[in-house]
């Protein structure tokens, strides 16, 4: 039986600041990738988010970003690998500390926004994430871009890795995702979303842009728990999958 | 042979800013309270303190603070319990992951600046940082002022913890410090501080503001690292403990 | 014919993150207090607000918080003076660009949360938020608690100040507010708000908590436009002060 | 007689973090560029230093830089043109709040670190960073690298403008700066760095790294005092401006 886990973003809220649909994304998935408190979450939701997860069953990942509130992480900053090792391993040790109260295992860790964006491009930057995510342990998983610099990245360092694909996005000829911003870059029909997705799991294979199939690497999908209609989307998904016989399970069972 | 800790703060400078005789005070104290990131600290300047501190064979403790940067973690802020054990957890968690990748232990807590002030006075802020703390391990050592409510909150928490006296500050009879800026709350001749400080280590005794004299417990001692006649004072208690064979080791060993 | 102002707080929401339906309460207020950065708002919210609040015809006050995003201001935090002052004129120029930049008056300073909490009971520091209001402009109004000491230390300072209620809170017989937690703190029977807010502007009065009946300027009624429910609440306190021939009216107008 | 300004960055401390020797650096220039709290600076910090600049006759310029006091302001952020124009905007309207309690003009506005240098290449950046000047005040002029690109956009936003040079780095010959990391990026022969200053000056010319001969601007020369030693090289640019009869006065005097 085929198998794959659906991971979102998740706790990106701070302080008095409510952001996304948790309680309602939480059992539509099973990887939550939790905010560190830079890009967004604090230690309180942080706290409340590993518990919920664990509750559920969900694998936790940590979700470390740039030091960039106001920007929600998305904005691209130059930063040099010892920095980009030291931030990744500073918010995966802080979120550590809230798995180890609730007995349960940190599992995997996904850059955020914009850290994910480059580092899925430049291999040093990618180098120096795997770097900082071993240095907390050797056994976290590496979520990454299916295809990209932070997977050979994680080969090189000896890092576990699975790949990610995107539900709602073109892709390039050469497995690279459409930028945003260009035409076609989003699939705005969900039903040929849908579609892509079952396929990407179960054949591997994946429509790009220009019409040409590609072989893709589909371990995880991300689904976006951001509003409600992002949430029925997600529950979609879910709906097809399993109708296509994949079992969704978190990455560890993979 | 009678033991006790030499500790100080340590590894608070920020970015480009640079604060404390980082370098020089290390050789002269038994344990560091590295800063986290919050009142000061960032995730680079940690990783090379905990580097530095594993290869002098110095005891690693956390040294959380309030999230204000701007008052270095030296204002008062009224947080709830949970924030407060939350705050202590993340920010121990931090600095646990560069223990992790020296593959050195991190050994205890001493919360930062107002954040100490306040949980010694006031017992639920001080059974919230041993929680936060024990969130984490319940074998790291909280590092608690001598007679404090922060004693009091350990034992009730299960949680290890040591008691630390300060060289250069009075006491009051009943054991509390002198506040700053209270005449004489700060004891500026360092022969005076030198010989107390033997005494609280050898006698357990301490004289009082009042000219009375109390018992204290003094598991460690303070030191500061701040400029250069604070290192020296910190050079001269060593000698002076050296002299009444008085053994310098790290908190584990106690 | 009687006058009032009523004013609400504005464009806290920052980045990513919305809070407040600042859309819905504009229509409802002859005033607002915008975030200035601090515990809430950013440049680019800021910018917003006021081209809006200056489209609408509504008096612009500036909002300055604590430096404390992460408890959105509401956190006490003991500053000194000099730091309240700065804190006050450097958040009030920020937001004076934006009016400058639009040809539109800043008109008001009121602080925010915690800030304006401390400054109604402590008259140094209330002290140091006139002087840092006056620093900007002399002509500048602040907007404070009814009976505080922020309004005597307006008078000594010679600072234009303008007094406001709250429709939703309970009075202690000394005209301060039944402090929140405590039991009546909030009047939550709707009719019962509305009744007493339009009898503090025609009257001059309010039934205090005891039952004895206490004197109080209202030159300006706080309204909340957190949520919907917030919102609907200002309209029935609009609705009522029309019906009661009372006008409402920016600020200056007073 | 010729004349030139000399500005330098000032006023870059942050709370309880000490950085350059303001106090030896004020009376070698005639401007300086006052950090606004983002990248350095906090509003204690702001007051003093517009205070002491008053005093001494000195220009005052307001610095803004992004928000990464992490990074010092000094790393590539990417923001969009609303943003750069709002924080532009927002920093300098915070200055003008202490120069409007000194009754002492604002006088210029010049970019810290990355903004400048991203400012200086990218015609939108530029532009947006104008826009953000003149929104406070169309009297305010705009400190840019000599032929830059803000200096463009200056023109093409009729916003008034001067040119500096700097003392220490070495020029392409299409009057760019050579990049830093770059051989030979900085002249570290001082008494060739006040040769070339002050050819720059009377002649308008400097010697680019291939030996060509190329015209620059100089309106102004940018002085650090991040050090002793700058200080130092800063008192030999000065004398050997005065034996070669430039006037050193304020940007508003050119």
């Amino acid at each position: 039986m085929k198998k794959v886990d659906l991971n979102c973003d998740y706790a990106e809220s701070f302080g008095a600041y409510t952001i996304g649909c948790d309680q309602k994304i939480l059992p539509l998935v099973s990887s939550v990738n939790i905010a560190c408190g830079w890009h967004g979450g604090d230690p309180v939701i942080m706290g409340k988010a590993v518990r919920a997860a664990a509750e559920n069953g969900v694998g936790i990942g940590a979700h470390p970003g740039f030091y960039d509130l106001m920007g929600f992480g998305r904005r691209p900053m130059k930063i040099s690998p010892d920095e980009a090792k030291a931030y990744v391993q500073y918010q995966t040790g802080a979120l550590l500390a809230f798995c180890l109260e609730n007995n349960t295992p940190l599992c995997h860790v996904k850059p955020h926004g914009a850290f994910y964006n480059m580092a899925a491009k430049d291999p040093v930057l990618a180098r120096a994430v795997c770097r900082g995510v071993k240095a907390v342990s050797s056994e976290l998983i590496l979520l990454a871009l299916s295809g990209s610099e932070m997977c050979r990245a994680a080969e090189e360092e000896n890092l576990p890795y699975r790949q990610e694909v995107f539900a709602d996005r073109a892709y390039l000829p050469d497995g690279n995702l459409v930028p945003r911003g260009q035409d076609g870059a989003v699939i705005t029909n969900e039903e040929e979303a849908v579609v892509r997705v079952v396929k990407m799991v179960t054949e591997g294979k994946v429509t790009a842009n220009d019409g040409s199939e590609l072989s893709i690497c589909a371990d995880s999908i991300c689904l976006h728990g951001d509003n409600e209609k992002a949430v029925l989307f997600a529950e979609k998904i879910s709906a097809a999958l399993q109708k296509a016989d994949v079992a969704v399970t978190p990455l560890k069972n993979l």
